[in-house]
Order: C-alpha cells, then sequence, then structure tokens
C-alpha cells in the first residue's frame, strides 16, 4: 500500500474506466489464460464483487418469468441476482459429484417435448460448491457444455474458491469446454486476496463484455481503482501467489480438523460431504429433522449456530440440511462447536424421532 | 492511510455490512444534519459512488413505460440510470434559476386533466447543475417540494457538488422542505473527497434504505470497505473539511479564469452561465449552430474539444449547446483552450451563418 500511494496515487485515488483498469485486466488475463482460457484484456471486466458481475449479466440477458436453471442447493446470491430481474428459478438435484447433469438433461428434454420454455441461463459453482462444497466431475463438466450447445443455453461459471484446492488436481474450467461464447466465467478476489476491496471479474466474448460494461456505466460507472492497483501491485510482487499458498495451508489444516470433529462427535445417522477445497462442509440429517426448527435449541442449549439449508434451495426442499464454514472461525471454536452440534443432535435424534403414530399423522 | 493500515486494516480490508460501515454512516448522519437534513445512521446507505444509489433508487421505483421527469438538459447518468428499467423520461427546461417550476406546474397539471399517466419521479441537480452550473432558487426548492406532495410524486435530489460553492450563501437543500418522506438525497465523496474509492450515499427514510439494502444485497453484496474506512480516517483527523478548503480557492480560481477567458474571446453571440460553485460552465450557440457537427473541425484545426451539449437533453433538443469543465484542466490549457475556441467560433459564424433562403430552406 505505501509502495502504490509513493508511486501511483494519481491512479488510485482518480476515476477509472468503467471495464476496470487495464494492467489490472491483462493480469487477470494473463492468470486466466495460465488456467487454460485464452482470455485478452478485453475479454475481461471488472465488477464491484462477481456479485455485481452477476447482477450485470442478468440485467441484459433476462426478461421477466424466463427459467435460469440452479443447484439444488444453489449459492443464494447467485438466486437473487435473478430473482430481483424476475426470472423463474429452476432445481436440478446434485450429488457428490456436483449437478446431476442426467437429470437436467432429462429435464430439458421434457420441456424440448412438451414445448416448454428452455432455460435461458444456467448458473453453476463447479469448484468447492457453496453451500455443499462439492466439486463437479471432469466428465460431467464436458456433457454439461455439450448440453448448453444442444439445447441453446449460457452458463455462468461462478468460481470464487476454484484457487484454494486443498488437495488432488485442478479440474479444467467449463469455459475451456466452451466452443461458441456461451460459458461466462466469473473470478474474485476477495476469497483469495481481500474481501474489502470488493473486487471481482467476468471473462466473456468481447461483445457480451461490451453489453456488461453499458449496463455498469447506468449502475455505478466503474469499480473503485484503490482496491484494483493494490490488487495490482501485491500481484506484481509476487505477494498474491504467495498468500493463496499460505491461505491454503491454514485452510487444510481447519478443514482436516473440521472433518476430523465431525467423525468424532456426530451421531451416525449424520452425514456429510468431503470437499477438497474451498470453506464449506454440507451436512445432511435424517429426513425428518428440521435444521431450522432446531436452530433456537442450539443456539439456547449449547450457545452455538450453524447456517440452515433450506433458504439454499429454489424448491423449498433441503430442511434437513446445515452448511458449515470452516474458513473464518478459529481451530479451537470449530471443535468444540462440533462438540457442541454433536451433543445437541444425538439428544435431538433420541427426542424428535417421531413415533409410528406421528409420522403417519403428518404424512 | 498509513494510520488505518496500522489500527484497523481487519476491518479496512474485510467484507462490510451492505448499508455500509456504521461510522461512516454516523458521520455523514452527523454532516446533513448540520446541513438542516435531521438524519440518523439508519436514515444512510453508503453506495458505490452515488450512481448505485440511483441505480438501486430506480430498481426498486420504477414499472416500465412510468414517466421520469428530467430537466432540459440533465446529467446523462440520471437519466441512463431509468432507462434501463425502460422509464420514459419527460424533459422539463430550465433557466437561470434551475428548472422552470411553472412549466413543471403547467405539465402536471395537463396530465392531470387529460388523466394521463403523472410522473412517479422527478431527477434534479439543484446546485452547480451537471451540465448547465446553475443552482435551483430559493423559492422555487419550496414550491417544487409543495407540487411533488400535490401530485404524489418522488424527488431525486441528486447534489455531488454542493460543498464547492465558490460564492454566496448556501440554500436550503430540497430535503428540509420534505415532510413526508418523499425526497431522497444523494450525496458524493467523489468531488469533495476520493474518486477512487468510489463513495456515495442516501439520505431516505429508513422503510427506503431497507429496500435499497435488498436491492443492493443482490447487486453487489457491499460496498469496498477500504474506501469507506479510509474517508472515515481522513474525516475525523479533520482532513475532509481543510480539503474542501483547498478545492473551492483551486476551482475558484480555475472558474474566474474560465469566465474571464470565455468573455474576451467568444464572440458576441455566444451565451454562458455564470456558475457559482461546481465544476460547469454551460455555453449556448446561435440556434443555427450545431456542437456535434463542429466539434470535429475544432479538433482537426485548433486541436481543442468540448463535450457537445445535445446528449444531455431527454427530448433532443439542444443541438447547439457546450458543457465546459473547468474542473480538471490546467489553468494555462484552459485559457488557451477557449482562445481557440473563440478563435474557431469566430470562423463559424461567418462561413455556416445561413442565408436567408437557407434559413427559409430549413424552416
Amino acid at each position: 500500500m505505501q509502495r502504490l500511494m509513493e508511486s501511483e496515487a494519481d491512479v488510485a485515488l482518480q476515476y477509472g474506466p468503467t471495464e476496470g483498469i487495464y494492467e489490472l485486466r491483462c493480469l487477470i488475463a494473463e492468470r486466466m489464460s495460465r488456467e487454460g482460457i485464452l482470455t485478452k484484456p478485453e475479454h475481461v471486466i471488472i465488477t464491484n464483487g462477481s456479485q455485481q458481475a452477476l447482477d450485470l449479466l442478468f440485467k441484459i440477458l433476462i426478461n421477466p418469468g424466463e427459467p435460469v436453471v440452479y443447484e439444488l442447493p444453489a449459492y443464494i446470491g447467485g438466486i437473487n441476482a435473478a430473482v430481483n430481474y424476475e426470472a423463474k428459478p429452476v432445481g436440478v438435484r446434485q450429488d457428490e459429484q456436483g449437478l446431476d447433469v442426467g437429470a437436467l438433461e432429462q429435464y430439458l428434454a421434457k420441456q424440448r417435448e412438451q414445448g416448454a420454455p428452455l432455460p435461458k441461463v444456467l448458473y453453476i459453482v463447479p469448484n468447492f460448491h457453496n453451500p455443499t462444497g462439492v466439486t463437479l466431475s471432469l466428465s460431467r463438466r464436458e456433457r454439461l457444455v455439450a448440453l448448453a450447445r444442444d439445447y441453446d443455453f449460457t452458463i455462468i461459471e461462478d468460481n470464487p474458491y476454484g484457487d484454494l484446492r486443498l488437495e488432488g488436481t485442478s479440474l479444467p474450467h467449463l469455459k475451456t469446454f466452451d466452443t461458441d461464447g456461451r460459458v461466462f466465467y466469473l473470478g474474485s478476489f476477495s476469497k483469495i486476496c481481500i474481501p474489502g476491496v470488493r473486487l471481482g471479474w467476468l471473462v466473456a466474448d468481447p461483445v457480451i463484455i461490451q453489453k456488461v460494461c453499458i449496463a455498469k456505466q447506468g449502475s455505478d460507472l466503474c469499480t473503485n481503482s484503490l482496491g484494483q492497483k493494490l490488487v495490482c501491485e501485491f500481484a506484481k510482487s509476487g505477494l498474491l501467489d504467495q498468500h493463496i499458498g499460505t491461505l491454503k495451508s491454514i485452510y487444510k489444516r481447519k478443514r482436516d480438523l473440521a472433518l476430523a470433529a465431525l467423525t468424532e462427535y456426530l451421531p451416525k445417522e449424520v452425514r456429510w460431504t468431503q470437499p477438497q477445497g474451498g470453506f464449506f462442509i454440507w451436512i445432511t440429517l435424517p429426513a425428518h429433522l428440521d435444521a431450522k426448527q432446531l436452530l433456537p435449541g442450539l443456539v439456547a442449549e449449547e450457545k452455538t449456530a450453524y447456517v440452515p439449508g433450506g433458504a439454499f434451495f429454489v424448491d423449498g426442499s433441503g430442511k434437513n440440511t446445515i452448511r458449515l464454514a470452516f474458513s473464518q472461525v478459529s481451530e479451537d471454536d470449530m471443535a468444540e462447536g462440533i462438540k457442541r452440534l454433536g451433543r445437541y443432535l444425538d439428544r435431538m435424534l433420541h427426542s424428535v424421532r417421531p413415533t409410528r403414530a406421528e409420522a403417519f399423522r403428518s404424512a
């Protein structure tokens, strides 16, 4: 920051171009190209967090009532961005391999057969999914992009956690299978660098970038230059890659600790995901438990809380699910919190389990 | 910046609340209250420049086809923000006293009489207007807010230049006449502090702030914390008010120089405004000259340029107008530029002046 303020304060404190500071667009183009997406600066627009790229994409793509496909469950910010433009969210289930592309194909085929509206956009977080932590398998990636071509929809590939792989080999981005510009790639500096500067980016064909740029002009003119120049300085000096390395070792320790604590403390009826990266572990309770209803009891009895998973489902399902984030909480608090959660769930699985008569009445 | 990084980097580099960092909302509430608008933090939301406040307000207020009133001419960003949501812009003329509120009243009365749609929103820059530099008179301010009550429309009072009064006494904000929460006040740090941090704010009733906050959640989650904390630090240390003083003395010198050069060099057929603050002087050429058509000649012959005024008119008029900004250009360049503009216009007023026959044909 000091180096920046001494050498380029005039740029860092001034308005910048709507599409973003050229130096940062070049830097992103280089990083994306290294990851297999051949990118030039004109394929990149910098946004106020990748959430803004989502907002602007839906602003230019969606007319009221048009269907947008989401995973069950899906990132809430991705859902809200489209719902603001009156899109109609459609859910397709996910499993341990990510989006169930077979189920998607069945849905698409049925819509086509019935002459019903086909989706215009599919939104997906392929790596270390928010909220579930799962990663879309290689074969499904290829098949998903092929389906987008066959059924003529656009894919928004949202990848804020991709750089935070804690084990295994990186899989190619969906955009690397894109032959006709229908995959829009979203990246973010929030999880790998500085959330407080609000910097994300979109990679797409220049014609899309230009449309998004016009929409951004009316939305907020430009993204803050101070943050853009700070990230440039951080990356140029080699600190960004070094910092990502540090983050990965911190998060790996936390994830391992969380998974070990879950194994030690959670009742055997409860299942959870094994994320290879990112921030999240997804817990599935037995079907008769409602995570939202259970939460106040956990807070009162154990002074511990979680995020109930139901809000992540566009179809209203998922009441028996919970999102845990292992990213921010301290190691001590995490082990203790999971211990308390396990103790509480143990009690609930005894006290709440329905009798045959209750199950019959509620059915 | 150094003080901030040493003491509160944890807040400055982290995500912040969607409505903005509380410390900055308090600081703004205090400043607004000093200016006669009784404001609490819950009346304030921080946005990514005041352009974003405009975008979010139109997002929540406007349905396709609804009329929005603009001055003739009006700030282009204010027009685009509503047009993005398919509003129908309606123009009401402006004179040296700002918006012609009498003409507005006539338009409103006629709409009501005919049972035609009344506007939902009026957008106005009351102080040192962009692009014309004029200021809305006191009596018109009071009458405009009374009209908004009578005809039940909302006023967006956009005031980025208000702190940059270079002479005379400040007039009360439109919002000080507001008795029922129908004036939404927009402020900005871009012109008085640091444009590169993209910070604006909206003052409105909490129920509106909450709606804008929900829209912002889907648009970009939050505004950059780094800039917010930097502005807090800047203001707390007394530098903000000191800086505004410095800016005013710089801009006053430039404005005086620009007005003197216009008097010295521009042909007598050309008129211009006498701004009491802000950045802009507005030039009106004789009606038969087209500023957009004249521009390439000025660039080629005199290597000088201006912003043609036509784009600021929602009704397609104003072809004979020009916006000059005296804020950024150096004093030497400004005097020289105006000299060249005068020389060029002098030539054009001889070569382009229509013969009687031409004037007859074009009529």
